[in-house]
């Protein structure tokens, strides 16, 4: 578990367990405040979820991990099956919490099948089981995202000036990110990389969370428009882009947040290498191809009314899909925990997701 | 000259005079209100071009021109000289309102030489001549939008979806406007035309202005985030593009709106023909190429905190062009009063522009 002195810019943490609770980083705040709230119960810790203090699925899954630490230390709970009763009540509240993201219900199955585990005869077997299982849970993404910085960092080079998009930093994570986790891993080989990096409207999680992480953790970051991209291209040296992903189909076509398309095709224009950085986690054997990844359309007033402020008339009809689908053919390489994948390499996929 | 009556919807117009006023549709309230000033002397007029109540280049030399009806009917000048020495006076404190457009000074410049035409003996004269002057100016650039519609609308057809960014309609200028009064000629004529508006960032000028104009004049729009574009092609069936131009250069580049360049590649990429609406005023025979163009770039917090609501964190750095340049191979045609110049085709340059 990491304490307080660990918040160091390059051990920048979402959340992190403390004696006494839960200190979890409010990004709702972000880029105001860095406020950090100190969650002692469960109910505590499923509100967060639900009202986004915390975001991004595998912090989600681990910060419903550390929730249930909180249940397995509690003294009061005096017999296995008293234990066992306060942490499937627990799991049962925290998967009200968010419907989509995968992680959170893997999480909370591997705890379930902790509580399941007749091996555990006793409350203080239970418990140390339950916490070194949640433990896992948050150690494994951490070392996903190490893993992903090691196989991506060789594909950037000194001086590289990297586009990217939307936020795919510790924020998001157990650990210090995906693909600007791959950047923060260049950076320690002593490359000097610069990050321009798209607001990412309707929701700005580039302006609020990846712009704030940057300066956070020490990356040269440089905020643009989405519209601005094009002419970066153009104007401001653009070596590379690298972005996230949230589904990643079996012919290597990637769903990932909206904008990313055009800054595929952009780049493919100007022969700029396009990567994505996922853990396996992420690809779907079940979807053959992007056509058919289901994309969710949300509320208009993200469009007309970022953040409660209204730009534009109320009443205007808005298009507003929260993700794209940028084809496997746009794509230099997907940078995973198990390797780059170039997409239509079956032999890798077979291989290293079978 | 318009009065009240005149404000039907096919027929808006950004300002109109009365026999009291010069009535102005204040900008900076939209899209929240529909609020019209009455300004009643130069001063009121020049303040409302400095504070951007009124903008967009021909719509400010039309406002200018109207100041200076104020004063042509006041009945307090009595003389010829005083006549003329008031009108010398406005046009020089009008002269200090904005540097960039060219529109502002060429009308003043036109109503300069009035006052010095020495076949204007008498005061009635001089005031029914500068009065006639200055609606020269605005009649001339309201027809120079019809004849852009009418050379335009051809090239759309029934059940078209065409992308369009910032604001190009009649707000911008003294008639129907650019880009947005080609779609507007192309329903007249009975095609159905679907608006598919970006939003513009940084200034939104296409959520709150392009939006808001074709709500009030009975155009179908869709809003939509610049990132969205690319995904829009592949989704909503888009079938074209069009756009205003900022300078246009001899070998068909154009400045436009930052963002300009992303839409026009992506539409290139997915052949989808992408077309310039603009007044041969715009073409500069001195810049040979779109490289030559000067492009400002304008306060990081314009980006950072879009009218005031600050998103990002205030201390990370911004590239903020104002302008980007797209070349003339990405566009099918450049619609100008005097037809339609095939960008590259020099033997028209040379009839019509010379």
């Amino acid at each position: 578990m990491r304490d307080k002195d660990d918040r160091s810019a390059a051990a920048l943490r979402t959340f992190f367990l403390s004696e006494e609770a839960l200190h979890l980083l409010d990004q709702r705040a972000l880029p105001d405040a860095e406020r950090w709230l100190a969650l002692t119960s469960v109910d505590e810790v499923a509100e967060a979820i639900e009202t986004l203090a915390v975001r991004g699925a595998p912090a989600i899954g681990g910060a419903a991990a550390m929730a249930l630490v909180l249940v397995a230390r509690d003294p009061r709970h005096l017999t296995r099956a008293a234990l066992r009763e306060a942490l499937l009540t627990a799991i049962a509240r925290l998967r009200t919490t968010r419907p989509t993201a995968v992680n959170l219900f893997v999480a909370l199955d591997r705890i379930t099948r902790i509580c399941d585990d007749q091996a555990h005869t006793d409350v203080e077997g239970l418990r140390r089981a339950v916490i070194a299982q949640a433990q896992d849970v948050v150690d494994e993404d951490a070392a996903a995202c190490a893993a992903i910085g090691a196989h991506g960092a060789p594909l950037f080079d000194d001086g590289d000036v990297v586009l990217t998009i939307c936020h795919t930093g510790a924020l998001a994570t157990c650990g210090q990110g995906t693909a600007l986790g791959v950047l923060k891993s260049a950076q320690q080989q002593g490359k000097r990389i610069r990050v321009i990096a798209l607001e990412t409207r309707p929701l700005l999680q580039g302006a609020r969370l990846t712009a704030w992480e940057c300066l956070r953790t020490g990356l040269d970051v440089t905020l643009i428009t989405d519209g601005m991209a094009a002419f970066a291209l153009e104007r401001q040296g653009v070596t590379k882009a690298i972005v996230g992903a949230d589904r990643i189909a079996v012919n290597g076509d990637v769903a990932n947040k909206i904008g990313t398309l055009g800054l595929a095709r952009l780049c493919q224009v100007a022969h700029v290498p396009f990567y994505v950085a996922a853990p396996t986690s992420t690809f779907d054997p079940r979807t053959a191809s992007g056509a058919q990844i289901p994309i969710e359309e949300r509320h208009p007033d993200e469009v007309r009314a970022p953040r409660g402020h209204a730009f534009a008339p109320a009443t205007v009809s808005v298009w507003n899909p929260a993700f794209d689908v940028t084809p496997a053919a746009c794509i230099a390489g997907i940078i995973t925990e198990r390797g780059v994948w170039q997409p239509g390499d079956r032999t890798w996929l077979a291989e290293h997701l079978a």
